[in-house]
Formats: C-alpha cells, sequence, structure tokens
C-alpha cells in the first residue's frame, strides 16, 4: 500500500475545478473540503470567482473562490479537483496548471493520464523545482493469495448502486463514528480521493487487472490490527464499464458485511443515460451471491444519498427504502451515522455468537 | 485492437520451456505448437534434449527438443513458452534470451515483466537489431459505451470453472468447425497465448482495470461484421486472484450464449489448492446472472476437458454431467466439436426465432 503521508503534509492547497464546478464532476473537491477544508486556502474557477466554496459546491464555507494563483501566494500546492470519465485533463486547464508548477507548487492529479508522463509539465518542474505526484500511479504486480487473513477483524464494505453515490463519504462517515465510540476503526481507501483525504491507500481502477484482488488484500493484510476496516467501494456489479473493479475489489477484500450505496432519485448509470440502473433488491442478491462465492457475507443496511430531495421526500424515501428491503436505512449527512453504526455492530454481535 | 499480423509473419519459432516443460505451465508452449506447428523449428528444454514435442508436451509430433539455440541456425525467433503465476522470467532463462538476443533474434514474450523494461535485454538488442515484442504491453485507455452493437452478430463466449481449462482452445476449435461449415466466424483472442495464434487480440489481463470492458468492446465492434464471434474467457468468475478480469470480459463482450469450460477431476483451484472449485450447476447460475445483467444470455454448452481420464472415464463423465447440466457436452479434442456447434447454431435459430 502506497503511504503518501509525507507527501500531504501542510498541503495549503488550491484545488482547480475550472468550469467543473459542480458536486458530481468534482467529487474529489467537494470531498476534500470536507475532510481536508483546514488545509484550503481557495478554490480555482474562473467563472465563480468572488463567490464562496459553499456556494458554488454546497461544502468547505467560507473558502473563497479565486481566478488566479496571483492572490494566494501563500498556497503550497495545487490539486487537480475533476475526476473526468477517462481521467484527461482539460485543454485549458494547462496554462493554470504550468503557472502552478512555475510558482514551485506542488501538483496533485488522480487523472488516469499521469503528469509524470507529460513532457511539457516535467520540463517545467525540472526547470522550477516543483514536485509533480499522479495519485493513481501504482506498481501493483502481487497476486491475492487469500491466506492469513484475521477473522476476528471485522470487513465492512460500502457497495453501490452506481459511481458517484458516496461509497467513499459513506466508509469515512462511519470510521469516524466508529472512532469516537472508541473502536479502533480504519478508513481503507481504493480511490484517488479517499487516499488524498485519508494519506494511504491503493487507487485500484488504475491497477493492472490481473492484480487488483491482490492488491487489496495487501492493504487489509496490513490494517488487520484494527477491529473494524472500512473498505470504500467502488463503481457497480451491474455498472457497463466499472464491474471488474467492483468484483476485484470484493474478492479481494473478502467483507463480512455489506452497505448498499445509492442516490435517491437516480435512474440512469451516471454518463450512461441509456442503461437503466438495477433496483436495490436485484443489486442486493447480486452482491451477496458473488462475495458469498469466497465466504459468509450479508448486505446489512443501505446508504442513502438524499441530497437532491427535501426533508419530507427524504423520510418518506427512508421508509420505503426500510420496507422494501428489511434493511437499517439512513443518508449519514442528513440523518447522521448512526443506524448503520448499530447494524455494524449488530453483525459483529452476530459474528461473535455465531464464533462461540 | 492490437494487430500483430506483421510481427508474427515466417517466424520460424523456437520455443523455450526449459524447466517447465509440462502440459499445464507450458500452455502457451501447447497451443502454438498445436494451432503453429508448422512455424515451429524446435522446443529448448535442457532436460530433455532428444526428445519429440510429442513425447514431452503430448502436442507437436515429431518438432524437436533441443538443449541450445546453436543446433538449430534456422530458427528466427525465440518465444517464451510458459505462464508462470505473476508473470516473471526465470532467472535461469537470461542466459538463453540474451543468447537469442545477440543472434539477432525476434523474442516474443507473454510475460507481465516486459522485455523492453529489462535495461540488459534492451541493451543486448540494441547492439544486435534484435526485436523484442511483449504481447501483454497495451496503452488500453477507452471506456465501455454499449453503443453500436450489431445484435445479428452472434456473440458466444468461453468462460470456466477455473484458469488453464481450455477456454482458448475451445473458442479455436469451435471458431474453426464453424468456419468449415462455411460460417463467417472469428476467434476473438484475450489473452496472451491467443493472439499469438489468431495475429490479433488484446491481453485483456495486463488492462488498467477501468478499462477492461471497454478493450473487449472495442474487439467487438471491430469485428461484428462477422456472423459469429467466439471469444476467449480468462480466469472464473469465482477465483480469489483472476475474477475482475472475467467480469470485465463477460461485461465488455456481452455474450448471447456461453460455453462452460471445466477439466474432469480438478478439485481446487489451479495453483491455491486450499481453495476448492464451485460446481458446474452453482457456476452456470452465476455466469448466466452476471451475463443476464446486461442483456439476454444464457449456458448453451459445457466443455470437457478431459486429458487425465481414459476412454470409458470420459464417456461416464460426459453422461454425467449431460444429465445433472441437461445441456450438450463433450471434448472438443476427444470427440470433436460438433455437439457444440449444434449448440451454437440452435442458439442462433431460437435468437432469430424470438426476432421475427
Amino acid at each position: 500500500m502506497a503511504s503518501m503521508a509525507s507527501e500531504l503534509d501542510n498541503r495549503s492547497m488550491v484545488i482547480l475545478t475550472d468550469g467543473f464546478s459542480n458536486p458530481v464532476t468534482a467529487k474529489t473537491a467537494c470531498c476534500v473540503l470536507r475532510y481536508c477544508g483546514d488545509e484550503v486556502v481557495a478554490i480555482l474557477d474562473r467563472s465563480a470567482a468572488g463567490k464562496t466554496a459553499e456556494e458554488m459546491l454546497g461544502v468547505g464555507g467560507m473558502i473563497p473562490v479565486i481566478d488566479r494563483l496571483d492572490t494566494v501566494p501563500q498556497a503550497k500546492s495545487l490539486l487537480i479537483g475533476i475526476a473526468p470519465p477517462g481521467g484527461k485533463i482539460p485543454q485549458a486547464w494547462r496554462p493554470i496548471v504550468l503557472d502552478a508548477i512555475s510558482r514551485g507548487m506542488t501538483v496533485y492529479s488522480g487523472l488516469h493520464d499521469f503528469l509524470v508522463n507529460d513532457v511539457e509539465f516535467v520540463a517545467a518542474a525540472n526547470a522550477s523545482g516543483a514536485k509533480l505526484v499522479d495519485v493513481r500511479r501504482n506498481q501493483e504486480r502481487d497476486v491475492a493469495n487469500r491466506v492469513g487473513l484475521r477473522d476476528e477483524c471485522l470487513r465492512v464494505h460500502t457497495v453501490g448502486q452506481d459511481c458517484g453515490v458516496g461509497k467513499m463519504l459513506v466508509a469515512v462517515e462511519l470510521t469516524r463514528a466508529l472512532s469516537s465510540r472508541d473502536v479502533s476503526a480504519k478508513f481503507i481507501a481504493t480511490g484517488q480521493t479517499g487516499i488524498l483525504v485519508e494519506g494511504d491507500g491503493c487507487p485500484i481502477d488504475c491497477v493492472v487487472a490481473d492484480f487488483l484482488s491482490g492488491a487489496v488484500e495487501k492493504m487489509i493484510l496490513a490494517n488487520q490490527d484494527h477491529d473494524i476496516l472500512m473498505i470504500e467501494g467502488q463503481g457497480s456489479l451491474a455498472h457497463p464499464r466499472y464491474s471488474a473493479v467492483t468484483l476485484g475489489l470484493l474478492h479481494g477484500c473478502l467483507p463480512h458485511g455489506m452497505i448498499l450505496c445509492y442516490e435517491a432519485g437516480r435512474e440512469g448509470v451516471n454518463g450512461m443515460d441509456h442503461v437503466p440502473l438495477k433496483s436495490l433488491p436485484e443489486l442486493r442478491t447480486v452482491y451477496e451471491t458473488m462475495a458469498q462465492l469466497m465466504g459468509p457475507s450479508e448486505v446489512i443496511g443501505v446508504a442513502m444519498n438524499s441530497r437532491c430531495l427535501t426533508d419530507d421526500q427524504a423520510e418518506r424515501e427512508r421508509q420505503r427504502v426500510r420496507s422494501e428491503m428489511g434493511l437499517p436505512v439512513c443518508d449519514v449527512i442528513r440523518h447522521g451515522p448512526e443506524e448503520l453504526v448499530k447494524a455494524v455492530f449488530d453483525l459483529r454481535r452476530r459474528r461473535a455468537g455465531a464464533a462461540v
């Protein structure tokens, strides 16, 4: 597992979302604002300069939106704050990235197109001494072995109906809620945003396919001194593009329990409207079937992302899904994570009872 | 899709299996002997020099086993003929590979460790002018879109209980049998051995996970002018190491029909004896469940690899599986592929009827 802790110290970041400042595309920006807001100096978006992060993205409080790096000379780094399909850097951003590099700022990127493979960026960084950090870059080359897993370490995995429904956020919120109850819990980051937040992890969607489950297993083995691991999910088993990533992760982390995450109101696959989403009951069956190929596993609750609903709508939706699924349901931001924390403790109790 | 046709012309190959000359580890060697035997000059294995390929590997007829390249000055290329777990080149082979390079021979490798990243091999190749060809090397960077698939092109996919059960061989044999009946059929290679045999394809287990289904979809779109595509499977949906590859391939090629391949008598996962194999009925359900997430699909037959059985045992096993599964069953080598060819034609007829 790559540890970036030293590279992530004292970042004083400007987050670049220029022209893509909506909560879905700028998911990386929103999560970093939420969990590392005290390290963020400003957001750079030329179309919204003068606003606050909160006004523009619904998170980040009074952190200002700026239109050029000049205005924040104290900033030490620039973070690419979006996750476009295919992972390429927008052409219009190149002058901004080059400006940051010429100022000696570290540039963090989670894109599939690596900064260190860009001749122009590398030349500029060599000239200024700036550091280029590609969060997705990895050299994973180990297969999974399914040996040495500690069964007393409870593994809980957030799985999803789709991309961008909140699997990372739910895993972080539950880890924090468990830790606040003096449980030794650890968030296992599996994507670039989670890694930026947690300081370690593996960008599994950028691992060579043969070694995906092995890369995940390695993270589990390295952290199973904790009592509970909350493992960030990716994509969906029914996603036409990314189901390989989802299954390799599932079979690499071998969860005892899964939390099914979805966004209320979404009907088609994110970015592929011609493909309808599968229902939550159908996905529950699919996740349990595939997980149980490797060992006992069950969906223990549903995490609802209700950001587009009113309070009343959210309450009705919560009741509907509770009755449809017969499981605990909550929006960890709107309702707090308690109902799912209880589901995790219940699973631990059932497993302890079964082991006696 | 990478086309290697020009690189594969007139190969006059020596296949290197030195010390690993058994049909499972030397799977690449065996398949190339079977389908491209007229391009093979010799096998190099220092422990068996003087034997024939047939005596040593059960395939390849009178092709000699040699102990040094000196004895075959007419050879133009060296093929790494094994597929070790993790894909690293055995240390003891380095002098042989360097000898081939110094003779100006092209070296073909399907290992995960690329020849072109090996400083010593590259220096030697620069000195002699030899070519280094890494069959697994790729730059796939496109996601799947599920747009533009031609439904009249029948997609049949060989899926498996495990690795190394004959999924590639079954796909090639069925493609040949269909072609001999004047059907426009094409074998879609998805692994290094298949690519060496067919001259094109994509080494999907070495693609970055996010782009796996996209790489497969691209091959389908490029070849759907054929009436039938026989798509080579990889791994197994229940494989602890490689299930990601299997699902990304399944969801990239969206098969109308699947042929379930297994090896009679095998009980544990290849190379992971502590993990028991799932039963054929259970796997049939799992493959159909996962394929049907994307569209209608069904298992239409079973391909039995009975290489360790006597004729009597094979006949009993065939009857047992026929009655257990209610499906056509044959060993395409021992019995010929006719029963599965009929199953493919039956599927095509059913689909044509349903479309009327």
